[in-house]
């Protein structure tokens, strides 16, 4: 694929070291929308809310949902820093709003890395005019940004999405980060330190894309978990340029809805797959639950279960760390209908162990690094996918030694 | 202390090897009360429950509350295992009446091990002559109780309490076993394969017996986490024989109640302590909340975070983790209110990093076996007390290759 005829116009794209990282990578990055774009915005549902999204919310709602330019900081999540980190990051947006060439509450800043540290506004601010230097319109631009936005992420997540609207080309573009605190909620919010952006060369007003982008981060971003741990600092974004000249409306947004729904849940799988440690993506299929409800509830206990998801660490088709994980979720359950599959393989039927287990067979299909779990609950139509990733003796390493 | 003098009268004890772990450790026991004991037992609130819960649930029904027979056996926790696995605790329980002289209602069957697999009944049954020949009333007969229970457990829990009761001398002795799959809520239920016996010589009638017990656990097998994970096989049972001559009233059992929360809060400690590969036991107190459920929701949230979880085990004060956990745990929160200590260590203020905060002073508390996290909310009088342990690589390596 072309991703630079792919990339959505309307958008310009930089990212320069400031040094706040201490592994002296690219760490500052900006997406700018020289016309200005609307924007729809989901935050975390965690009551600590970063410094940068206090400031998102109320850019936002002055400047009538438009933004001009993304402010990225990666290495410090200025959160826990109180009434001066609030101020820093304030500092930072004027000083972007007077870079870039905008007002400052057309600016929307984000931050994520360690919580409780003061932001260092002065490396943000000596990087600046590099960063104005260093933003264009190509892939290498896009991907410069999707490498400048990642802390412990092995590696960039973008995805990309064209469509036709009213016979024009309509393009999406997507970036996103995270790989540790994942387990996102955006309720008009997500939870992780995971950051998505979401550019599209469409026009729509603000309203219409917070629908859109709700409907897609529910079953995207919304339903996944690398550790259960909600971030105080969970963002996505869409902004739209209008720079293709296709118009969105309720009534052709179908197909827009559809893309990006595709490229949100493309984003959600490659952090899950990124999880720290991780050697295994593993997608959950609930079905037959008394209600949807039911089925999210099933998902997040087994996807937050230490025992199941050491299990997966190890190939272990300990199916019975599953079946206690479904009976503690706190959903209906009646133990004699519940069937597991692995894969094709039967394990579990009428909640006792199959007759057609196959316990060499399950391993082998355990060791794969991507593998399903289908669960059915017997009882009613309620039904959720959800992805998910094991527990390893690396994922502790990665956290056991993070701050100091 | 001579722990023979200290144990109730009215209780035998006794433990053999039936080769049902596959270590040849002894695996099958027994606690008789000839003269049978009234009885109060707490069950998991997973909806998965194991055959013997069942079967205890009618037994204790049946027989008005009153036990003759308590039958233990580790290996196997005979749950996901159907209509077979009631009918094989159902066979162990009229074997053990046979055996014990007593009435198949009078026994109260518990199982602790894998899940999913079948009991071998043969092997319970051919070790019950045995069984019945090591019973006797010494320290070491309930000591060989206390190691037979356990299954990833590295060493036995036992704890022990002496009062007067209208100048009568009365005795309480517990054992339990638990290491990993421990979240305990038993509701008159815990969580975890956690099973506890306590034992005293008083007279209480199974009513007085429920509440005292209940209120005894929710203080501190209620109060404790490992990994999260609600087991389907937990049982808290409280055996009475009256051997004492002192009866338990609503009037006097004050002390009583007193000396059982202290002996529950000593074996939910033990089995903390004793988690799957912790290096941490950690006292989490709660205070300040807005509701004693708040307090508890926070808790909860960080003994559940392998963020929190796995900087502990890197001895790590990243207090931005612990006040992440607190954001995301559905409770009422003003984060410029929050103050966190580790020990006497102020380490954030006002929902900040505090200016007396000394990282290295807090890494070498964090370095020691036990140590206490103090977090107050600043919004009311809810508070509680927890405690849990730290995520290590070695609790991955011990159940990431747990059943092949």
């Amino acid at each position: 694929m072309d991703t630079t005829s792919s990339l959505p116009r309307g958008f310009l794209w930089g990212a320069v070291r400031a040094r706040i990282k201490p592994s002296g990578r690219a760490d500052l990055s900006a997406i700018i929308a020289p016309e200005t774009a609307t924007a729809a915005a989901l935050f975390t549902t965690n009551k600590i809310q970063a410094a940068p999204l206090l400031i998102d919310r109320r850019h936002l709602a002055a400047n009538a949902g438009r933004i001009h330019s993304v402010l990225i900081n990666a290495g410090n999540a200025n959160c826990a820093t109180g009434e001066a980190g609030f101020a820093a990051a304030m500092q930072c947006c004027d000083a972007a709003a007077e870079t870039f060439g905008c007002a400052a509450e057309a600016v929307f800043p984000s931050s994520t890395g360690i919580i409780g540290v003061p932001l260092p506004v002065e490396k943000v601010r000596a990087a600046l005019p590099a960063l104005r230097n260093s933003i264009g319109d190509t892939a290498e631009h896009f991907a410069a940004v999707a490498s400048a936005i990642m802390t412990t992420d092995t590696r960039p997540k973008t995805a990309h999405a064209t469509i036709d609207i009213d016979d024009k080309q309509v393009r999406i573009a997507g970036i996103a980060k995270g790989a540790g605190m994942i387990h996102p909620q955006v309720a008009a919010a997500p939870h992780a330190t995971m950051l998505v952006y979401l550019c599209t060369d469409a026009a729509a007003d603000p309203a219409l894309l917070e629908r859109l982008l709700t409907a897609a981060a529910e079953t995207s971003f919304n339903r996944i978990s690398i550790d259960g741990d909600t971030s105080t600092n969970d963002t996505v974004l869409l902004l739209a340029s209008g720079a293709s000249g296709a118009n969105l409306s309720r009534d052709n947004s179908g197909p827009f809805a559809t893309a990006l729904s595709e490229v949100c849940t493309s984003l959600a799988k490659q952090i899950v797959a990124d999880a720290e440690g991780a050697a295994h993506l593993v997608e959950l299929n609930i079905r037959g639950a008394a209600s949807d409800t039911d089925a999210l509830r099933i998902a997040r206990a087994i996807a937050h279960s230490p025992l199941v998801k050491t299990a997966w660490a190890g190939s272990d088709p300990n199916w019975g760390r599953l079946i206690a994980a479904v009976g503690y979720a706190g959903a209906e359950v009646d133990p004699a209908r519940i069937a597991i599959h692995l894969g094709d393989l039967l394990i579990c039927e009428s909640g006792g162990r199959a007759a057609a287990f196959d316990e060499a067979a399950a391993h082998r299909y355990l060791s794969q690094p991507e593998f399903a779990v289908h669960i059915d609950l017997g009882l009613g139509n309620g039904a959720c996918r959800f992805w998910t990733c094991d527990l390893t003796r690396e994922y502790v390493s990665i956290n056991a030694d993070y701050s100091t």
